[in-house]
């Protein structure tokens, strides 16, 4: 599977399916726990990782004046990270200051970034909600990243919301949560997640018809096989 | 009072008058912590509790074959929970892992539950906000139970949320939370509470209107007795 | 600056923005943690703080009837909370039993109350929800207050969210959070925060534009500083 | 009983049988909880409370030179603790900076204090350890008080560890936790606890020679009730 | 491997060796997180576990007076674990409020118990450490039980520390902690721990005399193997 | 100060001294939160921090077998740090995995560590507590690291139990926590809290004896000062 394709079949592929996916892989930790969207729109994030690091602030090292720097990591990163990646920022699960706030995620948006994740909280969080790029979040949290958090390291493997992310694993974001698809197996994933999605669809439609979950989900019945088969090839031209 | 009665007077109380109720005969514990509602739409979750129970999950014991089994408790507990009852599961508060996903509880709702209450999370659980049966959880949670859950008994005594449930506690549920009332004070405190909740909508005209809630909340002033039980009868056909 | 005219600033800027303008000063725990709107409406809570504590109940102090006594701590502070003035109440972030309901919160509203804050919970949240008046809170909480908290002072300085607030201290809540603006300092701090507001405003314009934060944010290129005075005399008669 | 007949005797009470003696009132939850004994030497501390209460700390009001006024709360706090009362403190369970240290801690000793709690840390620890008056805590917390807590009132009502303390209330501590007892009852609580004890002492020597719980504890069997009175006459003269 | 050898190995091995052995076999989550011993005398306790579960308890059924009832669960258990076995107390890890005393846990020592282990805490904890039988909590908690825990079930599956814990589980605690061995590898896992053991005290021996872990730790040098195989049969007949 | 004499002098000074002397720079999160020494033996840990980072682990790439890479960066970080290093290891304050066991402590020690500090737990906890080198942790924790930990990073700037660490900088531990000092300001810290060691323990002989605190702590009466001065002049050649 071609990456733009891997990206573009993801867009269609609930995070619970490919929690799935990657469980069967024995991966049972990808999901970035306690994050939720700052709004829920029906559609999916999806991008490779591009990653910052905080650390606990040191009072002398972050005062205002650490800005006039334009390599301060934590600008540098929204300047330099790749049109179509997702910024995902480690806070250490801390969040009771600011990651980043609205004119930061609006420059990112502007550059073309396909998405923020932090497992701290965003400031001017009701702002960011409101912009044209998914962002995620623990909870809105005003104060400058500079009261507890130091930006020490751009694009290295971080921690998020006990998640681990390397620099080009494919994040997933959907309107309930976010989760790490390693980039070495985001292709095969995806298709089988695909093929996954197809099926529960086929079932969510028989349980509203009345069926029983008993040789459905999972399918254990041929005839319920046979089934799916025809439903699939009846959709092939509408999905 | 008929058990018919109860559960229909119930649906008109509010989970904190409830819990009043509840604390004037010295049980303080029956609120379900930390769970809300998916969806909010005014009206209230009631029916008796049909429980089950989640153990942490050992590896061996948990693949994904386990649902291949028709009687695989989770999967049993759906196809067996009698309708309008609400599903009431433990668990342990870890919401790590999901207690179910949209298949499972549209299953649920097309057997005529009532609703569902886990102190987990769902997967799914922007689709299972859309469904037409309330759901109440923790937060989003898109991994497989399987993860950390292993559904290990039906419809036995469990703890929700740090209250204790028993089948066939009355389980209500509103915009804001969730109660257990114990089944053989159902009768009494959905009496009970439907008089308070009377008065309570007496109080809040008042205070609407300007009144001061000294002698008013709680009622300790004569002249207010009377004006309740004028205004009582004033709505007594509207009621 | 007049103390209206410190009011009147504050409805304009956000609490993200205060917190910076307090941590220049050193200030940095002046956020209540923890807590958010009951609804989200646009506008900003305002006013000097009113303070209510509780601690722990013993249950033989705390039953229903202590609120025949129209001078129980908790009654009283409602109708004595003056016009314009924000209810913050210590509720040792323990939200396991409420802070206050809708009928103490409508009467609050109603003597001309500016808004309440606790970093517990509120029970009946949905219709406090409702009101003409902002209520932030941790998470919804049925059980009477009287489960786990006793009121034993109004008006004293407490603790909330582990910000520390005195009596008078200006309270300021947006669509995010609430802060605590000692009062001493709050006209200055409405001032230079409104600057900053302004700023912030011209910044966004330029970022939504496509300009880089380089230079601009924070401003060290002198032709931005230029064209950011000229944006200013352009708006000054709009704003 | 006397005051001092009521302190004499919890001296022999472990705060395990005081909180069934205060359970048997409906009085559930007077441990104050997560704190335990710097050092274990087998006696109860026991005194009426004096206490202390912590709010957040604001920076510009708690920098070192606080304590040139000696009549700073903390400072006030020590040098005026009655002898033989117990200090308890109200650090709002946040052990991350100190509530005391050991020149304080020494200082309450020599003035003839009973003991001293916090439901935060001691910084000093393992010297307050070595004092020749128990002391508890959460944990060891080497930061000065003034980095987290501000001292704003001396022996008022306040929470600690989640217990009500009142002043004068009756502070008891053993090897592993303690209790709260409220001063107008401490002298029937002595008395029935210490009822209580002699029958577990009782107890505990049957069940060391074999005896099986049943009809023991709870006492049910008749024949249990003669072999503890004469039991009890055999020891009167050496308790 | 007899049952009687594996109990008799595994008083050999250390939890941290086992939870290698069990993590081999995919088993990540065998130890019960969060509890220590009581005392630490350098001896394992290793036995077959015999459970109990605790829910929350609901005031009306948790009186005093349940436990002049003989069957009542929490006595009950104690009366019927066999000699030999470890009781695997689950308190949903709420150590608020006792899981049992010193009277119980002599009585089950009495009983010829091989320990005792609970998520939550134990009340006349200083005594109980001092019994010639281990045990194993979070922390003393003077109240009983009756306060937060009702004992429903004896000898189910449970939970315990967030570990799965089978009745017949192998139990094994150590000075640091306890794991769960399933009954079903509990031989297999013996042999290869015990292999395992002796291949560490050897690379403990090489390290303290000064050899670097590179090729030892894990073995990767046949030179080492060699060595190992020497010094193994040297230690034949003391070991 | 030479860089030996400020180690030498930073063992007879307390962490809070030191935490004290780093608060009056403004530097208030230097402590590390949460961790204790497995032994206390009334001797201070100083060294310069060598620092482990681990990141969440991802299941493949964390088998047993990363161990025969010689230079996985765990078993590289021990055989690499220098004589006379603190090794401190961030391990995002989750226990429920080991960070290092006594084997590699051992080797650590054997290479001339001057000790070892995690935010994690140590697994043969009771074995390292016996090597005659210091080693401060959360809680005992047996699981293998590979099960919850990845190491990912050597010897660059880190959190540890929420205080900023960087390569270098004086890591100092006492009988009760961990203190950072920066090392840019170690000398000088040193001097002046040797100096507030020297009063301090002036001050507790005067307590002892019985003085009040008022006026000698801090030091406001100028016969205590020149009291001071002939103490400090007698100690001279004793301390």
């Amino acid at each position: 599977m071609q990456k733009s394709d891997t990206i573009s079949s993801l867009r269609k592929i609930s995070v619970a399916t490919l929690a799935t996916a990657l469980f069967k892989r024995g991966l049972r930790n990808q999901v970035i726990q306690g994050v939720h969207p700052l709004t829920q729109n029906g559609e999916n994030m999806v991008g490779p990782a591009f990653t910052l690091r905080y650390m606990p602030a040191r009072e002398d090292r972050n005062g205002l004046d650490v800005f006039l720097d334009p390599d301060h990591p934590q600008r540098k990163a929204i300047e330099t990270c790749p049109p179509g990646s997702v910024m995902v920022i480690d806070s250490r699960k801390d969040a009771r200051a600011a990651s980043a706030g609205d004119i930061l995620v609006t420059r990112l948006m502007k550059r073309g970034g396909a998405g923020i994740v932090t497992d701290g909280g965003f400031r001017d969080a009701s702002s960011i909600g409101q912009l044209d790029m998914p962002a995620y979040h623990q909870r809105p949290s005003p104060p400058t990243n500079l009261t507890l958090h130091e930006a020490i390291e751009i694009n290295g493997p971080i921690g998020c919301g006990d998640a681990p992310v390397f620099p080009g694993d494919i994040i997933v974001g959907d309107d309930d949560s976010v989760i790490v698809v390693p980039a070495g197996i985001a292709g095969e994933i995806a298709l089988e997640a695909l093929e996954m999605t197809l099926y529960e669809n086929f079932v969510i439609e028989r349980v509203r018809e009345g069926a029983s979950i008993t040789g459905l989900y999972p399918q254990t019945d041929p005839a319920i096989k046979k089934q799916f088969n025809e439903w699939k090839s009846n959709i092939a031209n509408r999905f």
